[in-house]
C-alpha cells in the first residue's frame, strides 16, 4: 500500500506521525504542537544536548537499510552521545526531509523504529519539523539528557597512569556493512530475486543495523561507584576515539592489541574478506561502545566488571598514542575512521588492508 | 578564492568553524567538542526547545540568497519560536550538510551570518554536527531557551473576547520573495550581466532575507505586564497561524480587515504584481511578526504599546474564524500558508490571486 505524502500535507503527516506519543518524563512539560516544546529539570540536574544529521547516501543505503531499523538507529545514536556523558537521555526532537519518493507507509515504518527506541530507552519524543525535499531522505536527531550537577564526563580528563577500558566488542558494525555492501554488489548483478544467506552472521547484521547505546555499562559504573575520568562512544572507530581522548586531555597512551575485544563472527568474516582484524577493530566505525578511562585505584572494580575490557594505559603526552601489538612492536595510532568529509564518494568507512 | 573542503576534513572543518566561540552564558557549562554539551540553568526556569530543517531548493534558493544572509535567517526562525513562548533563546546546535559545490569559503560566509545573528540576540553556538551530502545544502538549527517557570505562553490559551494583536507589519516578506523570483526569471532570459534595480524596494527584500525576531516584543509586553493569553509567531500565514489558535483554544475569532498591518512599499508592490494586498497579507508566510492574544482588561495597555496591532478578538468556536471585510462581509479564513510538502514542486508559497 502507497500512500502520498501530499494527501496529508505537512501538518497532517506532523499530526498523524506524533498522535498518541506519550509523554513518560516528568521533565516533559509540553511536547509536539507549539512553536517550542517546554521542559521543566529538577534543581541539581545539568542538561546535555546532541545532535546528529544523517543524509541518505552518506549515512545510510535504504536499498539494504529497512526503515524501521534506519529510525531505531538514527535514534539510538543519539543516545549514545547522552550515555558517553554519564547521562540520561530524556527528549528527542525529529526532523525530516522527504523526497516525493517517499510515502506515509515509509514513514511510519521509520517513526515504528524511533517510536521503538524511545520505548526501550524510555525517552519522549517532543518535537521536531517535517519537509519536501528535493531528493533522498534527511534525518535530523537532536536528544536532550540529564545528568546529576557537575558530574559529567567529558573527553578531557584522563590522567597519567589512568586505565583505558571499553564496553563489548569492536568492528562487528563494520564487518556487517562489508556484508551488506557485498550482498548489494552480488544482487545487483542478479536479474533473480536472491534471498542472501545471512546464516552465521546475525551478530554482525545486527550490530550494524540495530545497534544498541550501552545504558547498562552506565548503570553498572554508578552501581559500583566508578566515576570514569574521561568517556566517549566509539562511532568512528577506537582510533579515532583514543587520539581525541588523549588530544583532549593533553595524554598519551598504550593500547594493547591482544586486549580489543574482537567477537568471533567478525574475525571469521575479516578472514573470510582477507582483512588486518585489528585494523577493523581499530578503524571500523558505528560499533556505539563506550571508551573510557579510570583512576588505577578503581582496578580491581573494573576488571570485575561484567561487558568491560581493560585495554591499556593513559600515558605522558611525549609518549604518544600506540598499539603494543602481540609481538611487542609498537605502532602510532592513526585516526583512519569514517570521515564522510575526506571520502565523500564513498559511502563507507575504509580502514586500509594492513 | 575556494579552498575544498575536504582539505580540512569534518574534524578540521568543524574545529575551522567553531574556534574562538565565545559563550556568554552562565548556562552554558560546555559547547563544541565533546558527545555533548553541557548547560546549567538555574532552578525556578523551564526550558524550551525548537528546531528546523531547511533543505536547498524548497525553503532556500541560493541563486539570489547570499550565504550569510541564510545564515542569519536560519538562525533568527528558530529565535522567533523561543520568543514566541515568551523566552530567551540561549543556546542553538547548528548541523550542516554540504555538497561538494560548496568551499570553506562559503562556509565561512554561511557561519559568519550565523554568528551575527548569535551575536546581535546573544545566543551561544553549542554544538552540531557536520557532514558531506550528496546534493545541496541542509541546514538543521536546534534552539534551546529559557522562561521563567510557568511563563511559557502556548496557542491553546485564547479566550473568548481576548483582543487579538500582531506586532509589525505583514505580506512584506512574502513581496520580496516574489521580487527576487521575478528578477531570478528576467535574469535567466538575459546573457548579459544586468543589476537588477531594487530601489525604493529595500524594505521588501529585507523582510524576505534578514528578518527579525520580535525580542524588543517580549520585553514590552513584560515591562507593560501583560501576559498574553494565547501567542505564535508568524511562518506560515496570519490565516494559518490564527487558525492553530483558534483551534488549540477551542475558540473562534474575528479579524479586520482595515486592521490589518501593511506597510507602504508592500502595497505599492502588490499593485504592480496585481495581487490582492489583504491575500498577500493573510497567506504570505515567512513574517516572523508575533501574533497574541490578551484579555480585554488589557485593551488601553495594549492599545498605546509601539509596534502592536488590535486586529480583532476571540469568539465562540461556533462562530468560526472570519476575516471582515472593509465592507462589511465575512469571509472564512483558509489556511493557504506555505505548505513545501503539498506544493511540493513550488518553492514559493501561493496565495491565490482572489
Amino acid at each position: 500500500m502507497r500512500t502520498e505524502i501530499a494527501t496529508l500535507g505537512e501538518f497532517g503527516l506532523i499530526r498523524h506521525l506524533t498522535e498518541n506519543l506519550e509523554l513518560k518524563h516528568p521533565s516533559t512539560l509540553y511536547g509536539v504542537g507549539d512553536d517550542a516544546a517546554v521542559l521543566s529539570y529538577p534543581a541539581g540536574k545539568d542538561i546535555l544536548i546532541t545532535t546528529d544529521l544523517l543524509l541518505e547516501g552518506v549515512h545510510f543505503d535504504l536499498t539494504y537499510v529497512p526503515l524501521k531499523h534506519l529510525g531505531y538507529k538514527a535514534a539510538v545514536v543519539n543516545f549514545s552521545d547522552i550515555y558517553a556523558m554519564n547521562g540520561q537521555p530524556r527528549q528527542i526532537t525529529v526532523s525530516l526531509g522527504l523526497s516525493k519518493r517517499f510515502c506515509i507507509e515509509d514513514m511510519d515504518e521509520l517513526y515504528a523504529g524511533i517510536r521503538l527506541a524511545c520505548e526501550t530507552y524510555s525517552v519522549d519524543i517532543i518535537g521536531g519539523d517535517t519537509s519536501s525535499s528535493l531528493t533522498g531522505l534527511t534525518i535530523s536527531i537532536t536528544c536532550i539528557g540529564e545528568v546529576e550537577h557537575g558530574r559529567a564526563v567529558y573527553r578531557n580528563g584522563a590522567r597519567e597512569t589512568d586505565l583505558i577500558c571499553v564496553s563489548g566488542d569492536l568492528g562487528a558494525a563494520y564487518m556487517g556493512l562489508q556484508l551488506l555492501e557485498r550482498e548489494k554488489a552480488v544482487l545487483k548483478g542478479s536479474s533473480q530475486d536472491v534471498q542472501p544467506d545471512f546464516a552465521g552472521k546475525e551478530y554482525l547484521l545486527e550490530r550494524q543495523l540495530k545497534p544498541e547505546a550501552r545504558r547498562d555499562i552506565i548503570a553498572r559504573l554508578a552501581e559500583a561507584g566508578i566515576h570514569p575520568t574521561a568517556m566517549m562512544d566509539i562511532s568512528d572507530g577506537l582510533s579515532s576515539e583514543l587520539i581525541h581522548i588523549c588530544t583532549q586531555s593533553h595524554a598519551g597512551c598504550r593500547v594493547y592489541e591482544e586486549h580489543i575485544p574482537i567477537d568471533y563472527q567478525t574475525a571469521v568474516m575479516a578472514e573470510e574478506f582477507n582483512m588486518n582484524l585489528t585494523t577493523c577493530a581499530l578503524n571500523g566505525g558505528e560499533d556505539y561502545e563506550l571508551l573510557f578511562t579510570v583512576p588505577i585505584a578503581d582496578h580491581e572494580k573494573i576488571s570485575e566488571m561484567e561487558g568491560v575490557k581493560l585495554i591499556g594505559h593513559i600515558t605522558r603526552p611525549e609518549l604518544g598514542c600506540a598499539l603494543i601489538t602481540r609481538d611487542g612492536q609498537e605502532f602510532e595510532l592513526k585516526a583512519q575512521g569514517w570521515n564522510p568529509l575526506k571520502a565523500s564518494d564513498s559511502p563507507s568507512p575504509t580502514p586500509q588492508n594492513s
